[in-house]
């Protein structure tokens, strides 16, 4: 087999975005274009990527440059023909060469691997469409074999009756392309020089043109405003959510989850309404995920239950865990196995020890807490002094009172117990009682103020 | 009338649904796949209700066994008609007996009092699709009368194209059916025993053979895997949602709620977009849902308005209450007639009373709050020692100072204030001021930390 | 170019809203259906606007009396030709009369305008429908003009036929309505004066009938139940949604915003999944909302960053501020340039100065906060003595450490540092630490109480 060369248009312009970011750089679930474009790419192994952008496009370069394709600028922009003379001198003479779509976000690696099978000579994508007014028919001739290209405005009425378009994608040998390119012309009314132009030539020479369809149309579908942005993503969140309830994921409503990344999913998951998960997530056996939680870069132990409305970020959890309602994980909060945290809780960067509550109202920030530990309603680590952070350590089986602020660097105690309402600055001794506490008074004859009069 | 019989398939593996439950177990708007089933055939008034279950399924006649259904084994399975053999025994003669199956979950009422008026005979319930692929279709002679039911893989291209098809369920008189199922062979691909060969017979037998239509064909669509379970569960919600507008209550998006049990509401309901009933919920009229609540078992005075993202469970409030937004009301929570309960405040096991308000980062549990009584922001009942959990009991018209401590078991007097910050461990007196405070000093020259230079 | 006067039939009682509001009271995306209408009446700019309205909806004419419209009653309701005659004392002759409808919502400019250029004579606004069963058939005869308007009952069955149905909306030469409006007779089933008999009299007489399609036929669809409003909101929704993306903005999931007023956007403006405007919303540049967030009356600065939740409401924020997750904004809320205001955090009828964060489970009312401070979580400031609320200033550069209470009228100084834990009832100087606390005791040999036996 020849080696393969992938060539990426994504020069375009995108004028219809009205945005400052190169259209290729907006996110489809949670990734850029022309970043589903590489990844597809990268599927099929080729000897080498080349990404073409455009002026003011410097940015794919830069957010593109894992990579290692080789980026080549276009400007002017003249046409597809034209950028993909660009990368010619890249190119190897013995090699096939495909070209992409950097706004074409959604082809799919079988698509692809069947063009690569699908024989020598130039290998067209093509689609039918109910409604193909627009774009570039694939005429044929009576054998059926492919004869040329027509676009729209120079098709013949019955030309228009053809459904079957070209899509843009192509195979050809690297040799024959490069010879076809360098004949091109640009005698058209936009004065372009069009990719497409090589069909007839193609034909001409006697060389085989081939076409193969895409599994389904949308793979082909290009982005050019917000709206098939939208659609796009709706199209991928759709694909995803098919694809986690054929693994055997429970999904209250496939139309009201957002995956913007990898989900992966254990045995009898739940995940109720709303959710959305970023980066990697990982959500072990019978975890349930609560409607409207939002999950990124985490990864939740089996039988966990994290309940409605919980924000999780660049954490961990172990088995057995409850978390929230209202609960927020922020990076670096790790839970071990059985421990709870609840409503309007936050955890930063912080280790819960197994079986520990923080159940409600708290702020647990860059403490380490152990075992069994019991944590009181708005009890707050004071780990910032106005300069520096500091550590909290709470020791296994202490108890927390209610409204104790622990000011960091502390450490309480194993199975001590803090009172509550305590402000605790220096560390407390194991499993002895520690307070901060003023005597409770009461004021005999003390009027509570009175509402102004005006 | 002969008396009513009623046999629930219900010994499916669902292997397809990748899941350690069985598959009638699943929920579908909160409720097992197989109890809908129960739940309309108990509509019907039978005699008796059989629910056939398969090996590894005895979880089913565990989690049903409310209904008093007889719950029979089916093991090995060898297909529909070796099923119902297993209830047999079981039967009566004089009565008919009607065959559900747990995993079509959406079979209606008036479908089913449809077949039951349908004459003597066997009734078959057969729908007409667009795609009868791979069903069994029903021929007809050419008066009309069904002749026999003929499986896609035995059907001549003619019969294919026959859009009526079986749907399993089906009507007969016992005494016949008994004879029937006993002729069943098994001659066949599968080697099952199939009960639709009992079509075949009864017209053999000049037994008339009746049809009815359901109302809805997804009365009649079955669960093998979770895009199905997702299907049908968004057409139930559909239903739903549907119903309660065709009641009169106003639903911001139709698409968008989701009733997992009973709501009842009172007139001028106004529900906003993605909110979620559970169990029985009762809205009083002018009830407002502000967008994002969740709502467990829980019964909502008129005219009260819950604002955002607010969690109410097992609770109860009177008239004209404002909750949330970010409000949890937990198992227990009584709210009296124009209580607050405001943002980020967690009520559990709690009264307030009329006209109190606790509006901001609070956690009241365990207590009996008068009316009038005004719990400052950050007011926390200490109601767990570490050991047992106490009552605190705050009297009519106190003003409960911001973050002050409550520590239960406790007592705040009538008309009582208490000072902002305050621990509270003993009972305090009516109408006095009460707190517990230290010197606020400030320290001259003193200097705050600086960044740690490195 | 003749005046225009516009009437509006408004006392349909809307019984299947099964509601105590009258009808065109109900509110699509925010706004009270007839208010819909009167908008779309005054961008006409009539002479006069009539609206009838029926008995039980006097508040009609209270809720949209800032229009300056004519209110009429219609009582008894004889028909919408009973309902027009009721305003013909406030018409003029000289003019043309323009019929809406407070409960078709939905009417558009464009289509009205186009009506208005149709020429001279009487101008229908008709439309063709695929189903038109129900409604009243525009007969055209041989040449295509309009012959008259035949109702479903008394049609033919090659009447029946007919696509092209009547909206009931119209324009008449204001002489010649009243002519016709004089002439009605209520001949019929309901006994009711039908303002479509008017068409056969121009007819009789040689007036023109021009015949205007609307651009959509959801322009012309009108509201009887809860179902249909819902429709119709969908239908607005994606309107506005599409009319968004277009501008330019990026949304995640165009079915899930709800905007109820006026959403301005910046360039580059980004809005997940689930959230709702109310009122006047502004977003500048590449502002970014997070998904579930709820933003009414706002204003919100370029840059800044809106987390998940976020519930936002009268308030003004500048550039570059985090807000949230989980924060909430009251009304008179202003955020200066680089604010943070974070989780759990209710802000109210307050300033928070450029680079000043109140990042964790606080309440700041009625405070006035300089730049660059930081308050602690779990920070209070007590407003409210029971009676009056007062205010709470705090300096530049301060640094309020966690859990304080601010007990206001006072004013924390520029540069203050403030112990975790301290109620601060008196000012504090400007740079120096002030705090109120206990001294920490631990008690050896304390025993923490055990559970219970029972």
């Amino acid at each position: 087999m020849s080696p393969l060369n992938i060539v990426i248009l994504a020069a375009g312009k995108g004028t219809r975005m009205y945005s400052d970011k190169p259209k290729v750089l907006h996110a489809l679930a949670g990734k850029p274009l022309v970043q589903h474009v590489l990844d597809c790419a990268v599927s099929l192994q080729p000897q080498q990527i080349c990404v073409i952008y455009g002026h003011g496009g410097e940015a794919v370069p830069q957010a593109m440059q894992q990579y290692g394709a080789k980026f080549v600028i276009q400007e002017p922009q003249l046409g597809t023909g034209h950028a993909v003379q660009q990368v010619l001198p890249h190119l190897e003479d013995q090699s096939r060469t495909l070209v992409l779509y950097g706004d074409v976000p959604l082809i799919q690696h079988s698509t692809l691997h069947q063009m690569l099978q699908a024989g020598d000579g130039l290998v067209l994508l093509t689609v039918n469409l109910d409604k193909p007014t627009g774009y570039g028919r694939i005429v044929r001739d009576g054998q059926g074999d492919v004869q040329c290209i027509v676009e729209e405005k120079d098709a013949t009425t019955e030309q228009r009756q053809i459904g079957e378009v070209n899509t843009g994608i192509l195979l050809a040998p690297t040799a024959k392309l490069r010879t076809w390119l360098g004949k091109l012309g640009n005698n058209n009314a936009q004065g372009e020089y069009y990719l497409t132009d090589i069909v007839a030539m193609a034909v001409q020479q006697g060389v085989t043109v081939h076409t193969v369809h895409p599994a389904q149309n949308w793979e082909v579908e290009g982005i050019n405003n917000k709206q098939q942005l939208a659609a796009l993503e709706r199209v991928q969140q759709r694909t995803e959510s098919n694809s986690l309830m054929a693994r055997g994921v429970t999904l209250a409503d496939p139309e009201r989850i957002d995956v913007r990344g990898t989900l992966q999913c254990g045995r009898d998951v739940q995940i109720d309404v709303g959710c959305i998960f970023e980066g990697e997530v990982k959500l072990g056996d019978r975890v349930r995920v609560g409607a409207y939680s939002i999950i990124r870069d985490a990864s939740i132990g089996q039988d966990t239950q994290i309940f409605p409305y919980s924000h999780i970020e660049a954490s961990e959890t172990g088995e057995n865990c409850h978390i929230g309602p209202y609960a927020r994980l922020r990076p670096g909060s790790k839970l071990h196995d059985g421990a709870h945290v609840g409503n309007f809780v936050e955890i930063k960067n912080s280790e819960i020890g197994s079986g520990s509550k923080a159940n409600h109202l708290s702020y647990i920030g860059d403490s380490t807490v152990g075992s069994r530990v019991n944590i009181g309603a708005g009890t707050i680590t004071c780990n910032y002094d106005g300069a520096n952070k500091h550590r909290t350590v709470i020791g296994d089986d202490a108890f927390i009172g209610s409204d104790t602020q622990l000011v960091a660097p502390v450490t309480v105690g194993k199975g001590a117990t803090i009172g509550a309402g305590s402000t605790i600055t220096r560390n407390t001794p194991d499993g002895e009682l520690t307070l901060s506490r003023s005597k409770q008074v009461s004021i005999a004859g003390w009027q509570r103020p009175q509402k102004g009069k005006k």
